[in-house]
């Protein structure tokens, strides 16, 4: 059952600069109306009018999914034939919102492909990011939301214990990834993740967006792992650092070091502070240990719906946090040719601190060589 | 080995009205660099002048990745605090190419975000959809793209027949549409798949673009299963409509009318024929029996690098087919309330014909009923 989340939209609509939102395939639209799109070539479009009125622009072939979901939504379809589609698109607007001057959009999805066509409709409206202003309502996620997002948590958790258990030297990174991601799906992971696992040993594991390939882990590497699962449209996004057999001494000391990084980054976490405070609490850990210059990342992100949104935790990020945020606390150590280390959790602001939904062990895992 | 292909781009630059092209993370960037990003929050863009001379402005995280598989690029960096992004971006600008005035851009990748950051740099500049260019290139796969797509089809094609063996009375859409993706992982699929299955059975099997739910499948039911396969970037996109048990009649009927229809779509395709006749060729047939108001989206898509790309197969579409290029064959009737059918191929014209990439049996598979 899809919650009413245009009520609470219409007052910030009031009293924002926008007449109009205008919302494309996303987490915006999946978040105001429960409907999920995929990005494709044909502009589908959600509009919210002031005082909450609203409707879609869409491929007549969506229409019935569109009812099924949303009986009474007032739909605007158009066919195949792409010439027919700016009429319709004009039609539409000229219909709903002739007079819409002052449109608002997701800055992060919303595409020149639909842009242009709102600008051939309403030539004189002005376009401007509404981010703030959809991000002032799912910045605070209710338990509902929560709940979904301990789910995530939970397939994700499950999913690496049992991966694991089959990692052997000699194995390839992409080979753990498809594992991993096998596994999530086995466990009721929505089949689209929020990015492909990573998964990176040895020297590659220095890079902190590495994408996993054919070479096989081997005795002395240390493999970051970085994955996520989705639950209903919401994610989780963790991070594990392992080792391979017996490390180079070094190796240990900056496990060490990013593990009570990630500990103060957690402690650190409660409502009524800036975000920065977070960062500023596990990097301080980090350059006492004397590896400041190679923590080459901001602390974390905000999490939900998308990936990455807010809060995003870095040092100049004078925000408050507030109860209902979530978000990652990942702190690194990454040294090029040698190896890397990261440990991520997803942490919650609650009404009298924090609460980190991820609980699995942070204690540095050996996989034995024979 | 990437391939060049910012030689080949340097004529159509000059022809064209652009000096400049920026591409963010997506389709194009991959094509011409072999760059493989997300989008995400920080703007990450490949800058292409006249004269073919290229640059990236990314975040500083980013750079070692690119130069590691692109040593001599050009890269221009920013940190993490967003309030540093646009002087960093203005910097890039004023030192690449400060007097570009005609910006070419993927309009179905290119965002609000990234627009704006362009226009804060160049507040003079027109920025238009490169759409045209850039496909000139990439409609014409050449053969190591199509040796990449053979392999998605088989990949695709394998996962297929394991999973329908698994195929009982009693399990869910979404564990059928789970255990394909399982099994496309497992055969080497890449990690990002084109899209999610879609498997919808019994009257759900009657919305084109359905989204597998938690309903059983049951004796009586067509399931339709569409999916796809990755590999090394490029893509499958497949549809088999099998059967549970005996069927109401007149479901044997539309099934025969589809797969007619799409050997008359395949058979039609050649080069030098505009596209639509190939929608043509195939509706012709389903109208034939009677069904034509059933068959409700367009004859297919081209297909690469993105799950809907050029050329569009639609009457209205005079695009002459050429060589190398790669579309989908899917037909479909859909009877509201009862089932629907749709057979779907991967075809590529060749320089004498066409060749269906994908060639697993098109007959109605029954999946027994105890």
């Amino acid at each position: 059952m899809q919650p009413d989340r245009i009520t609470p939209l219409i007052p910030l609509l009031k009293n924002s600069v926008f007449d109009l939102l205008i919302l494309n395939p996303g987490p915006g639209m999946l978040y105001l109306t429960g409907l999920h799109f995929h990005l494709m070539e044909r502009p589908t479009l959600l509009l919210v009018a002031l005082g909450g009125k609203t409707a879609m622009i869409l491929p007549e072939l969506e229409k019935s999914k569109v009812l099924g979901q949303l009986p009474g939504l007032a739909c605007y379809t158009y066919g195949d034939n792409p010439a027919s589609w700016q009429g319709a698109i004009n039609d539409a607007f000229q219909h709903f919102c002739p007079k819409a001057n002052a449109i608002g959009v997701e800055s992060m999805r919303m595409r020149h492909l639909e842009l242009n066509y709102i600008q051939g409709a309403l030539p004189l409206a002005i376009v401007q990011s509404a981010d703030l202003l959809l991000n002032t309502l799912r910045i605070r996620k209710d338990a509902a939301e929560v709940a979904l997002m301990r789910q995530a948590v939970a397939i994700a958790e499950g999913a690496f214990l049992k991966t694991i258990t089959s990692i052997q030297p000699g194995m390839t990174e992409r080979a753990i990834a498809s594992e991993l991601t096998i596994n999530m799906l086995r466990l009721g992971s929505d089949a689209e993740l929020p990015f492909p696992p990573i998964v990176a040993a040895g020297p590659n594991s220095a890079d902190p967006h590495a994408v996993p390939t054919e070479s096989p882990i081997q005795a002395g590497d240390l493999i970051v792992i970085d994955w996520g699962a989705a639950y209903q449209g919401y994610f989780s996004d963790l991070t594990r650092t392992v080792a391979v057999g017996k490390l180079d001494p070094e190796l240990y000391t900056i496990y060490e070091a990013v593990l009570n990084a990630n500990e103060a980054g957690r402690s650190a976490a409660k409502p009524g502070i800036p975000a920065g405070d977070v960062d500023r609490a596990g990097r301080k850990i980090i350059a006492a240990a004397g590896y400041g210059q190679f923590f080459t990342h901001r602390m974390g992100h905000g999490l939900g719906m998308e990936a990455h949104e807010e809060p995003y935790i870095y040092g100049e990020n004078e925000q408050l946090l507030i109860p209902g945020n979530v978000f990652t606390v990942e702190p690194g150590i990454y040294l090029p040719g040698k190896g890397g280390v990261r440990i991520e959790d997803n942490v919650l602001i609650t009404e009298s601190g924090a609460e980190s939904l991820s609980t699995m062990t942070r204690e540095l895992i050996t996989i034995p060589c024979p």
